[in-house]
């Protein structure tokens, strides 16, 4: 195990009704006018809107609208954001919807302290001293944006999806209903299960020994969000996986999964930068390369991939490489059996661009601890995904 | 799943060799003059004493030292503490030892700004607006009080041995160096191991339903304690076990394992009960009154002890309530393996004060979730583990 050193001063606010509560928290931590950040509408739908500015104005919070935050979120949009937040003179940011608008809430509240390109955090050219609050209302588990200090943002002209934070961009509180969870599509509920699974098995599979406490919370987080999911695809309706499924995404996240470990965080990589070239979800591009990346690096540590098909699929073979190498076939057969893809060609990716896109992935460096991937090992990760 | 509201502001730095930083880390914050609270000496033994001493020192941060607190901390102690405090008019308090003195930082920190006895906050007479920093450097994982807000002080005079805690009395920063416990006591060792077994079992028998990720969290905390446990009897210098402890330790109680729970807390209350009459760990208590407790009500929610036996021990019986029953067994068989007591005559103490101490445990109300007991259920619970 390695040393760390874990602050997560993220207040997370659980359940069912939980909402109409937001405007009297803002009204506590002493906010008087807030930039209200959201997506494209679903929360018309689902009636979060709705619920969160009768809350904002039964406690007389004034509020400015910012619509428009996509998934896999851009620079253009965090622009158009912060200039906005700075002309109206904000105290903080409620981000209601999924990971891409808590991504956005984080460089905007950065950014707003900062006359420059926000892209320049990024880039590392700069830092923050400060951020604005930013309170979070979750619309879809998966990111654990919600209970994190990080970020994922694309910069469309540079074809560059990379990820930043900072220890003051963590939301001062984020509230999770998972009720409001049970009317979201059934492709999008999977995608942040896979999300969710990823997250776990970055670390899980980083190459570090001694974390047998780590080990048996990152099972359990895998094997809670298989079951719930399971559950969901049946009954989209049952609270209970929703909320297991919502408290697994924000544990996966939320730092303590990667205590005391290196982290690998390849796959991650490798994904970003297919979405950085096609218009896929983060989920479903998880889905899809994850699995590659498995075969093409168990050899580095055989005994954490048979660990893996035992502890989650009950999978024991003499041979510990051929227990690995189940472990994953049955990983690729689980995502099958929820619907998330497992190869590029499923989304209508071909071979045109992978050279270039693994050439871009590894832009800020080799990727990965538990084996170091230059351009040419991604390459072959995602011909092993066509 | 019940709903839930978390927030844990203290940031833990953890692993070989972090102790050194103290004193960087209290410039940081910004505090010149330290109480140094510590226990019985043992701190001399294993060279953390000089540490902390040498950091301050190097740093510059003026100190003061109160030595003497004892295992089941007294209000007598937090009394001299305060004033002491008071007196010299120090920034916050360095609370180096374990629960008995991090529990008694946290009692002290709050009523340095209160001008009546402290026993006031545990009788709910009074309730704090504000408390000293504290920061913590651990010497034997428990308690888990050097990530949570609370505090068990025994009142010698009227034979209460209470809990109680405020959200201003979280530690701003804790240090755990597993490395330092290494020269533990054996006993010392076991005894931490089923307090914080038993910190679990009293948030996963609480009888709610729907928290599959609880549940999961909890039985990995469980059987990562035990499998640590067993190699540190071995070999009490294995540091990944000793690390894996730890963390499991501070996992048990820092809230996460409680969420979306009842919790239930009576066995905590019929040992406080124990340990106020008799002068026995609070560790040894909890070995000898969890069985019991577990035999007395395990009919009220079969399936999860079974569930238990299954999960922890692999056992599975057609019949449900045998596989209870043996799951009982089982942890009794394991306290034993690892020389815990499970009967009060083992700690020579028989039935004269049965009566009273079920009086005694009962006082602040009827004990527990799963089962409301009554000072006569208390009282055939002490008869079970005689």
């Amino acid at each position: 195990m390695l040393n760390f050193d874990f602050h997560n001063p993220t207040r997370l606010v659980f359940g069912q009704g939980t909402i109409k509560n937001l405007g009297k928290y803002i009204e506590e931590y002493g906010d008087k006018k807030v930039l209200l950040l959201y997506g494209k509408g679903s929360i018309f739908k689902n009636g979060v809107y709705e619920e969160v500015v009768n809350s904002l104005k039964e406690y007389g919070i004034e509020y400015v609208e910012m619509d428009g935050v996509k998934p896999n979120p851009v620079l253009s949009k965090v622009i158009e954001t912060v200039d906005l937040m700075k002309r109206e003179k904000v105290d903080a940011i409620v981000a209601v919807g999924g990971g891409s608008v808590l991504d956005t809430s984080k460089i905007s509240a950065a950014a707003y302290y900062y006359e420059g390109n926000p892209w320049d955090f990024y880039e590392g050219k700069v830092y923050p001293e400060k951020a604005l609050p930013i309170y979070g209302v979750l619309t879809i588990s998966a990111t654990g944006s919600e209970m994190n200090s990080g970020g994922v943002i694309t910069n469309e002209e540079e074809k560059k999806k990379w990820g930043w934070g900072s220890k003051y961009t963590y939301p001062r509180l984020s509230i999770v209903d998972p009720s409001v969870q049970k009317s979201l599509p059934r492709n999008q509920t999977v995608n942040g299960a896979v999300d969710t699974l990823t997250h776990v098995f970055e670390a899980y599979f980083g190459g570090t020994s001694g974390t047998l406490m780590q080990d048996e919370f990152s099972e359990g987080i895998v094997r809670t969000t298989m079951a719930s999911v399971k559950v969901l695809l049946e009954n989209p309706e049952d609270y209970e996986a929703r909320a297991n499924l919502a408290w697994a995404a924000t544990l996966a996240l939320n730092g303590l999964n990667g205590l005391g470990r290196r982290g690998d965080w390849a796959s991650h990589s490798i994904e970003h930068s297919v979405s950085a070239y096609y218009d896929i979800a983060h989920g479903e591009g998880l889905s899809i390369v994850m699995p590659a990346w498995m075969k093409y690096v168990y050899k580095n540590d055989v005994e954490k991939f048979a660990r893996f098909g035992e502890k989650i699929f009950g999978i024991v073979k003499e041979d510990k490489e051929e227990q690995a190498l189940a472990a994953i076939e049955a990983y690729k057969e689980f995502l099958r059996s929820i619907g998330a893809p497992v190869s590029l060609s499923e989304r209508n990716i071909g071979e045109e661009h992978l050279k270039e896109m693994a050439e871009n992935a590894v832009l800020r460096g080799p990727l990965g601890s538990l084996k170091k991937l230059q351009a040419e090992d991604v390459f072959e990760i995602y011909k092993l995904a066509l």
